[in-house]
């Protein structure tokens, strides 16, 4: 019997102790042992929450509890988990953690202090689809290309809605809140925030990157209007916000961003809440691993896996290598990516402007590539929407610099990356 | 230093040999240990295979040698690789193979010779998706409800051409057959053999169900015309070769059919060689895994992947558990299926037909949900195309035997399953 205890008992830890009761036939079955919660930490002793299991409000119960085997931590945060988690494995026990924002900060520190012991964290990932799995072992022969990622699902409900039913941005928002998919300070999600701590995790075990969410360029949804979404349509992309992890050369891009892919790539075609992470490897190609990336249920689904995974005996090292990948690869500053852009501007509606727009982004190196042109209500203003061909991210950013400085320009520039 | 010797040295195992030497750094790494080709067992010694490892044509050359460590299997067939796999499992040696045929047949007497040595067949199942794992480690803490996969490439890719470019099968075969999709003898692709191994293997994994090819209902996509695929577009639906496998209360449905699926489901969406498989589990719900199924390196990624988790350390039971699920499911005889079907008929163009058919139709208590009537070059005689509501499969063949014998419908009756 292996007995396991649970830090933060919230919505996925409820289901991990009771996927763990009704499906443990199946689960000890395939686990080789039965699977018990001994206990599990909460901060508020006096909410009932269901379930039938022993609880305490002292973490140390169950990290210094000789019994327990296997410590589940869910309680979110970064330090406090970080302290609980080192004691856990310092006192010899396996770790099971859904917990992103801990690895994006501390992935490096916790695989140097588990050496041995497991440490896993599918869950942390694109919920209950198992892409840590397919990534750290499944994919282990490949030097890896590239990976996109659809990490946030509250991100990707809102702009399904806005393509596909024409939502306004903060109407959807307000939806969203009501309908709990997204938090009443949104900025975690629809900021890129949450995304980025995914892609973090996946890019460390990709490229052995060790980069902080400070280090990446992160940007969200936040500005992403219906005139950009016509624009997408009509030219043929999706606007997702992706996770992408580059290599390029011998450098890396790490970056989050709303992004428009073509309508064809499997990947564009991913709606409303789902998660899909494509991972293209050098030898397999281009493989792709959809399903929910958020609920109780299908997070504890990831978080019982590795608990199998572990007492089965598997111990693949945490982020799949032991030494460091020594491949030599360096992230890219944010200033280095290169891609393809997509502005919106406003400008005067007369002859001349549009040679003035395309002479200042000549001057940066940056040429056109598709074009719109439409009407404001203002007739003495027009939208001005186009593609670039691709350019390094610095000249871009002063391209715009330049841009809003001159007098035909009005208001803010809109950007978005365009990947292909 | 991990020494491995492979049965087979064709196009995937000069991909292995040529992976673990080009990729020899990042798989070290992984792996924690480097992996070398020892030697390889061929049938033709006089062939150049442009790889530079010692070469055998005995397999005992391999499965004897008390210096390597892991046998790879890539013959082919069935009982030849049977026995020597078992020889290198009863020599304490792990096997890694990429044999569906070998699975399909044996799979249960060498998950009891290996015992706890691995024996691992990532590459058996959707080529380079690494599925298997996903199945076996990423949703244990499942019972799973349902798997779809489209799992040969070939078909896919003769089902894409004639539904995107209204090519005509025929034509489209003999396209796939110049191309290399395609055998000279296609049988074992396009009539879902292939695709039947592939699910057996899955369906042993998800159920414990111990089943063989002939045990399961395998139909291929012979007799799918451009009739067929204008009336699947017009009620929206794509047309997938599918490998079927569902929870049906105590029962599971196994059948590989061609089938009709709604248009917006994901795995719809995946066209051309390409592979992917559907897997609905009652905690996690619907996930998707998505990539080539087929390829040298591609596969030879898969190999490598288990060898990888081999060397690791890592050795979860072959099949996903130890003693069997004793999940109580049964399989249900094809008879038992139930489902939606798609009938086109020839019949004559005149009153009362329509009320014979539906009729005839209601003795078996089958009633129609949808229906197509068109002319035909000849006058007298119309297509029906309908679908049904969802029936029993030995009632829908009772019905088509009836039907056959009106004096009012002429030549053969097509049929075509639906899953929604």
């Amino acid at each position: 019997m292996v007995k396991i205890g649970i830090l933060g008992v919230g919505t996925v830890g409820a289901s991990v102790a009771k996927i763990l009761e009704e499906n443990g036939d199946i689960i000890e079955a395939r686990a080789g042992k039965k699977i018990i919660v001994k206990s599990g930490v909460v901060k508020n002793l006096s909410k009932d929450r269901g379930i039938s299991i022993v609880l305490s409000d002292n973490p140390l119960d169950v990290v210094d509890d000789p019994e327990i085997d296997i410590v589940v931590e869910l309680m979110g945060g970064v330090e406090e988990p970080y302290a609980l988690v080192k004691k856990a494995l310092e006192n010899g026990k396996a770790v099971v953690t859904a917990n992103k924002a801990l690895l994006a900060y501390h992935r490096y520190e916790l695989q140097e202090i588990a050496g041995d012991i497991p440490l896993m964290y599918e869950a942390s990932t694109a919920g209950g689809i198992p892409v840590i799995g397919a990534l750290r072992n499944g994919l282990s022969a490949n030097h890896i290309e590239s990976i996109q990622g659809i990490m946030n699902g509250t991100c990707n409900y809102m702009l399904t809605k806005m393509i596909n039913e024409g939502a306004q941005y903060d109407d959807i928002l307000k939806e969203s809140q009501e309908l709990g998919y997204a938090e009443s300070d949104p900025t975690f999600d629809v900021g890129g925030f949450d995304a980025s701590h995914k892609l973090l995790i996946l890019a460390s075990i990709a490229y052995g990157l060790d980069a902080k969410p400070e280090d990446i360029l992160i940007e969200g949804i936040e500005n992403i209007t219906q005139t950009d979404v016509a624009f997408a349509k009509e030219f043929g992309y999706e606007i997702k916000l992706l996770g992408i992890a580059k290599k390029v050369g011998e450098g890396v891009e790490l970056r989050v961003h709303a992004t428009m892919i073509p309508q064809e790539s499997m990947i564009a075609k991913v709606d409303g809440v789902m998660n899909a992470v494509t991972i293209i490897g050098d030898r397999v190609g281009e493989t792709m691993y959809y399903g929910p990336g958020a609920g109780g249920d299908a997070t504890a689904s990831a978080v019982i896996a590795d608990i199998v995974d572990i007492v089965r005996g598997n111990q693949g090292p945490m982020l799949g290598y032991k030494k460091g990948l020594e491949s030599g690869l360096k992230l890219l500053t944010p200033d280095n990516i290169v891609t393809q852009y997509y502005l919106r501007l406003q400008v005067d509606d007369k002859s001349g402007v549009l040679a003035t727009i395309t002479s200042t982004l000549g001057e940066f190196g940056i040429s056109i590539e598709a074009m719109l042109q439409k009407p404001t209500k203002n007739e003495e203003i027009a939208k001005l929407l186009f593609t670039t061909h691709h350019c390094k991210e610095s000249k871009m950013q002063d391209a715009m610099t330049a841009l809003s400085k001159l007098d035909v320009v009005h208001g803010e520039i809109a950007m978005m990356r365009i990947e292909k």
